[in-house]
């Protein structure tokens, strides 16, 4: 068992004297974390040098303890980014792994370093130091791809395409506008990280195994050595709640459900019945037998890879239901769904960020598009109605003319005003500046809507939402 | 359908002209919502008011009109509040059926009230208003909770239980201690909402159908009527998101897992084997066949019920995968996971924070349960250790004090000095300070620790943070 | 508390004795389950007609017990069904609803019912027999499902459509071909449901609370009376799992997973876009706002409703997870999971079979976008290797082909002999033989290729599969 | 990409000609799955023999290539075995990496092996041979699982323990009926990875990418060679559908929540508050903190595992969620989930299989815990029925009887004669047979009951079952 004061370490066990058999060689392989939590090596030397800090600040350590351990895990952090540092599983875990080490390279102070604290609470302070950079991370790539969304917007601003809803072309919309939705949506999603990340930001240590320690101990320093904003204010809670990796799952679950949903679009606008857009070719690959194919890879593993972290997150839930307190081994299971989580949003936000700026827009397809289905008959109802019509009126009216231009082949911006003014006398010239594709997006010009000038003005918003 | 502004109003449907034949009648029961949109009328209405009074302020009503709207509305209010609304499937959903009596009562004006709005946008607004009120109504719960938590933690102040890890006993705790945990669950689970809430807080309504509208609707108004903080920047996203619900379902989860933990405590302690302590009968029930039970209903359902809450951050999830934007049928299906979490979350947080203040401890029964097992062997090896020796040998030496207390049948606190010495001559009288269950407490005495003293604190601390 | 024997009864509580409080009125509330559980009436019912025979064959009742059993059972399902019985929450659930009102009709032998059963078997019995009775429901619309795929399959065995992998034309193949891929799918599925009920045909009775009981009861004779295959044959297995009914959401899962991807190729279908198929008008519904749309409401729906069955079996799973033996009050909570995800597939299914056998190909449509994007180059490949070509070299010869093809604006049926002969001088006349559509389709004439014979084929073996 | 034919083999890509730049380095590693598929050596290997003779029998390949395909086939397999194989990302996957250096060594047949094929249906082919296997080692274990609790049942067939219904003391049940409580679950368990195995047992190779193949295939011979049960139906449901791997993932969540439940058992019974059972040290771990620790670690960490195959279960059905026919990129993203459920669930499996024979029994603890409660109190009520008094009736006197003990602190059993004819006349010396825990045990002689006799019974026929 890994992440727990209270566990085994053959072959020189500790703790073997009132047990009478070792332990079975497939439950020690079972039980280990060391394959899996040696990714959180850095914090968990950057954890031992403030509690080496504090120690010595209360007089446990000596200085010259204290600058051996400094100098020690220095060494070893070396050693494991160089490679060279030799992972036992006979040490179970990460701390031990390094504590061992230490031990080897410093001697006796190397057994100092685990005063006044257990690996209950080394390793809730690993993880928690451990997500707080990797949220750092995933927040720097969605700002990525906001800028890219950005860039791309601005240049779109102008260009028309069909709005759907059901799927059917509704309204026409601009397709900087639609880009912009995205940008909202990764807008709250970093907004989330960033909540998950300020209230995971409180020290454990100190914690020690479930009571805290005997030991006079000043949290407050290694807390300000760690750059965390609080200390954990119950021991119990620090080494037993897991509620903020839930939380990171799922604010990485509802990330992943929006691209997921970008992902759609995309593959629906690479197809040849939608033709929007051409994806650039280093994001796609071609088939080994039909020479016509280019397939929109990126999109699609994207959209598929959004069921890990929904899994992930179901893993946590299960994971920690009808735990009593304090620490249980079930806990050693919460790693892996937390590394894979990461791996996945920043993988995903890592391609998204690429890709983005680079799509093409094909814009006559997309006006053409727009130009199906009568996108602007709203428009014509709201024509009606802003010249007195009631609306029930105003749309019978434009029912009528649709039925006109279904039966005569003809949009309703392709009719003559004569044609028009069969259905409403009130119909007057100006109602091709709304019929049209062009009087329809720039008429939707307030605040959220799809008009040129708003996407610019939203686009110079966002460049300063994002700062 | 629903929740859109396309959709279907049997019997006099107003799209009927391009169709040829009526709605299946097992499809319309089948696509309905008013069954379960109708808890949202306060919202709906209130939405009503607040546009209304936006399309006067920009002069698309008359004041007339505007206080024939409001007379309605309160009628309607009225109606519904007392039980003689008439809800009627054939009109499909909560807004249309109140639309439709709103014409009944007010004619024309009835007609005008969904200028430059679409059902698409005001659902959007109606579910965020209705969340809104509900984690208000679920904060406060919390806090009741949390202060009947202060309140015995309180009086329990110095309470001694065992600690436990991996179920078995570790070390001595304050059982005023153990329940202060709660209280920090609580008050993370408390600001998750918070933040939750101030996400959500944002005004949908001016997206319309999806693209906005060509009316000069002034959406600040109309977010300053309903209390909403901002506006949604974006069309397409305020009508086409529910990541506010996925959120909220995933906060109302960590917070459903954390009283299933608690409930599996209090299922623990209140077995024979545990009896630890009482829970008031109210909260109980026994068995028409066995005389002598007395079930813990409340924390098994509660615990039960974690299950439903999980299942719905699941169901949106689901939901929401992969749709393309903007408006789809499919997220009618986004309310009824929402209303029974929340029924859930409400029920649950009620529940507890009845019972809790109402836990009678059987003190005696856990201060014997903390003295099995040699609960203060840690202590003991602190101890050691300050007097100067290495912790390796520290534990040696406690643990062959172990061994004899093992075979003598005593705990460390029940052996005489002479009999302590003989495993080291660093242990003097002062030992006992340690080795009772009274000093090993007391000694964990910093921020977070068990001490009696520091759970007081915390208890003043806790009172303050939830003022 | 309801599914247990040990249980509250208020007002005249039967376990009251050691009890010095009355139960909550809330909690008497959040408690109850007769709210949901009454749907299984008949099976309570039928269930009690069983165990009261068995009674009687044993002579713990006699025949006249029997008979006035037998008779106010039958009164009170003619009350239920007639809609007369009063539910009251106050007798907490289904069964004792039952039993009580019996009481009041037959007196004492209906006190002597209860006899050698407990409420913890009962409602094992009840889920059970409601289950098995709901699956046979639910095969029922598969089969009927099922067959309108094979008519329509076998109208459109000639139909010619693109297929699709990443959304990309890949090869062209036959509607009916596509459409077949459903019936398979919902073959496995109505098989799954098979097996559950198979596994779930048990009967529990007889477990009475936890242990069995000391009455020398007749289990197989009461197996016999319910049609079930066999008896439980572990007493705290029997009433403490619920295996079958994860199993049971599980296969439903599976089965709304099907019909969401069925659901989401319609509304692509019946996208401008793709504009393959036209649904009945029975089936969309329009906008008021829009008089152009026509939304594919109802596999909109259905895709949504997946998430509601994946919810649920999260649910059941979370419920269930680390429970002791044996019944524990969560598992009140397993009904209504069972209850929404039987509703949710039968709905589902229902609107898919009626809807399935009404869909309109747009042949010209499709035909026309399968010949996009070089769809029978692998064929021509295929060609060239069957003619001796390395396959290597034959794709590098298509690649060419393909690329004359881009620039002249050609398919390569289009192109002359003269011209593909400039490519490889192995290309004789019979090349067109492949190049067609007909003929890149008609190849693939093995068993589970899109040849129109093997569609035929299909067609026929379904017919005996499903008979 | 990987599991699809269509799909790039940088750097010397077959599909270059339409591309105008290199695939991007990181998208190239972010949509390889060599490193994960490769698991699957065994099967793709088995697969191409199979596929090599049938080309064979067919005549596409002549006598020299099989034999070459063979033997090189073979050397590959070795080379794998012997960890000798460069596995290549640059080759994607496993059937590239395979192909690829078949070709190196065997020359031209390695070209021509792909024939008639596409990785769609081979990594189809691949996975169920996969599943297939690891499902047969799974029952495997489950047997050697099932036989432990037959024997440890058999010892423990006559050791009385409290039976308990929300964890208070209900009736006495045998330790030996508690424990095949666990053997029905895990027989369950293993019918329903039975009834998969059956189901997935059918060939998808010669679906090709999607539609079929135009050369002259026999899939009945190649489903012969590799012991498929039949071949599927259907090009397009063969190379899309995956749920089978559901239909796994969901049978392997029911059987780990059935050990976890189990798990929790253990736990709690190896706590010090039960102390109902040792387990063995080899599967416990100490503290190097506290000497006096031994942890449940093997239960507590499958008890964790839980979470991971219920999150893997939610991926699948995320990743089907919406997806069109046929093969989508998506897909790739299926292996990892099954493949950590299989090794969850063996790892799960085996280290129960190892402890539970291995369970040491503390009877009298167990036997002094089913005395606690008046646990006979039922059997008292129904030794009153039986001597003819209404239950209600015989419920009051035993509830009388009981708040007499609870004064006296007398179980019913150490109440005289005389004392219990205080509470009704009726009451004779034969009433001590039902009131000992033995007697009450023994009453419950029928099948599926407590009994001793019942339990032996139970053994025999749990081991021809398993037979």
């Amino acid at each position: 068992m890994s992440n727990s004061s209270d566990s085994n370490t053959p072959p020189e066990k500790l703790w073997g004297g009132r047990f009478t058999e070792p332990t079975d060689a497939f439950v020690e392989a079972f039980t280990a974390s060391v394959q899996f939590d040696q990714r959180m090596y850095r914090q968990d030397i950057e954890g031992s040098r403030a509690h080496a800090r504090m120690l010595k600040k209360i007089n446990v350590l000596t200085d010259e303890d204290l600058q051996a351990l400094l100098k020690g895990l220095d060494q070893i952090e070396q050693e494991i980014t160089d490679g060279k540092f030799e992972w036992s599983i006979a040490r179970e875990d990460v701390h031990m792994n390094i504590e061992a080490r230490l031990t080897e390279i410093v001697g006796d102070a190397g057994k100092r370093l685990h005063t006044g604290r257990s690996r209950n609470d080394q390793v809730a302070t690993d993880i928690r130091l451990y997500l707080r950079d990797q949220i750092a991370f995933a927040i720097a790539e969605i700002r990525r791809l906001q800028t890219g969304l950005l860039d791309l917007a601005e240049r779109e601003a102008n260009t028309i395409m069909p709005g759907f809803t059901h799927l059917q072309v509704a309204q026409p919309v601009t397709f900087g506008h639609h880009l912009l939705a995205w940008f909202e949506n990764m807008h709250r999603d970093a907004s989330r990280l960033q909540d998950c990340a300020r209230r995971l930001n409180v020290l454990p240590l100190g914690a020690a195994a479930l009571a805290g320690t005997t030991y006079p101990i000043d949290r407050h320093f290694t807390a300000e050595q760690l750059k965390f904003d609080d200390v954990c204010r119950n021991s119990l809670d620090a080494v037993s709640d897991r509620d903020f990796a839930i939380e990171f799952c799922a604010d990485a679950a509802i990330l992943m459900t929006h691209l997921s949903r970008f992902s759609e679009e995309l593959v629906l606008w690479s197809s040849a019945q939608f033709n929007f857009i051409n994806l650039p070719d280093r994001f796609c690959t071609g088939s080994s037998i039909m020479p016509q194919k280019k397939n929109p890879d990126v999109p699609e593993l994207v959209r598929g890879k959004t069921g890990r972290v929904n899994g992930h997150l179901i893993s946590l839930l299960t994971l920690m239901k009808s735990q009593p307190l304090a620490y249980n081994k079930d806990n050693q299971e919460d790693k892996e769904p937390i590394f894979d989580t990461i791996d996945t949003l920043l993988g995903s936000l890592r391609a998204f960020a690429d890709m983005i700026p680079a799509i093409e827009s094909k814009k006559e397809n997309m006006y053409k598009a727009a130009k199906q289905g009568f996108s602007t008959a709203t428009d014509l109802a709201d024509y009606l109605v802003v010249k007195g019509l009631p609306f029930r009126d105003a749309h019978e009216v434009v029912g009528k003319a649709v039925a006109f231009g279904v039966d005569s082949n003809k949009d309703l911006s392709e009719m003559s005003l004569e044609e028009l003014q069969k259905f409403s006398d009130i119909i007057h010239k100006d109602v091709f500046d709304v019929l049209t594709l062009e009087g329809s997006v720039a008429a939707r010009n307030h605040i959220g809507g799809t008009a040129p000038e708003q996407v610019l003005k939203a686009v110079a918003d966002g460049r300063e939402r994002i700062k």
